[in-house]
């Protein structure tokens, strides 16, 4: 058996979030249609478009390594996104939903910015230098996202839900 | 159905992370034994004892909310702890393991730090102060952890696994 190398992790890692993304982009507008704060449903919607352009930019990078841009199932998302729909369906009509919603596009980010890091760093190193902009484009909107998130959290959502417990 | 608040979505997610904990206390010790750099070796295992340490701050939380300590299956530790053993399945005896595991690692890292996030967040709204303090040294803890992981990272972990290739 050939010897595995950073080419082939980062070929890999590179096939476990072009199948995140495309998972997220689809979980997306089933958490802005669920949300109640007009302000997270705007940032949910807001986010799915950007989702689209990380595929993009994903697919540029499979260009790049000269491979066919194709996914490969990721549990780690696959986990995270279930969460996020048994807070949709537990606390559906209930005052702390978008509190949970907001947690859940949290791990979402976090997983994401774990693996753009990651990628990033990996292109770095073999010296990929068109994939590292696309990459470090993509980490920057990713952790935008969350900043936005957590602004979100820490005003308007959780204080309603406590406000309505 | 009684509302439910942010104090059930606290109690469902404090239960969420120390299921998730309890995961990774038991994947480490395999994480250490993998591992191939002494630095990384010893960077897991030093993990592995401050994971103790989070489960006991979560049993602390737990009565400062006068529940039991009781997990709840994480489906995203869950599969973030999956991919990891896929790493090092897929990559045993290969150079780039090294470099694998670390991204594994700082995915479960990742996870815990936007959960631990959420969950001060959540206690500061709640007026849980002791709370905050014990979910905030946990935080610092795993921060401090991704950290570590990024510098190894990015100096001795990638240049092996690049050179052996």
């Amino acid at each position: 058996m050939a010897s595995k190398t950073l080419d082939d992790l980062f070929h890999e890692t590179l096939k476990d979030i072009y199948y995140a993304e495309r998972q997220i982009v689809k979980a997306l507008p089933k958490m802005a249609r669920g949300a109640q704060d007009q302000k997270l449903k705007a940032a949910f919607e807001k986010h799915r478009e950007e989702t689209e352009g990380h595929i993009e930019r994903l697919k540029q990078v499979f260009d790049i390594i000269g491979k066919r841009a194709q996914g490969k199932t990721c549990p780690a998302i696959d986990g995270i996104i279930e969460e996020g729909e048994e807070i949709l369906d537990e606390f559906k009509g209930n005052p702390a939903l978008d509190a949970g919603l907001l947690a859940a596009a949290q791990a979402v980010e976090h997983y994401e910015i774990s693996r753009y890091g990651t990628l990033r760093a990996w292109a770095q190193q073999l010296g990929l230098k068109d994939a590292v902009t696309l990459l470090q484009q993509t980490l920057a909107e990713e952790e935008k996202t969350d900043e936005t998130l957590t602004g979100l959290a820490v005003s308007a959502v959780n204080t309603a839900a406590q406000k309505a417990a």
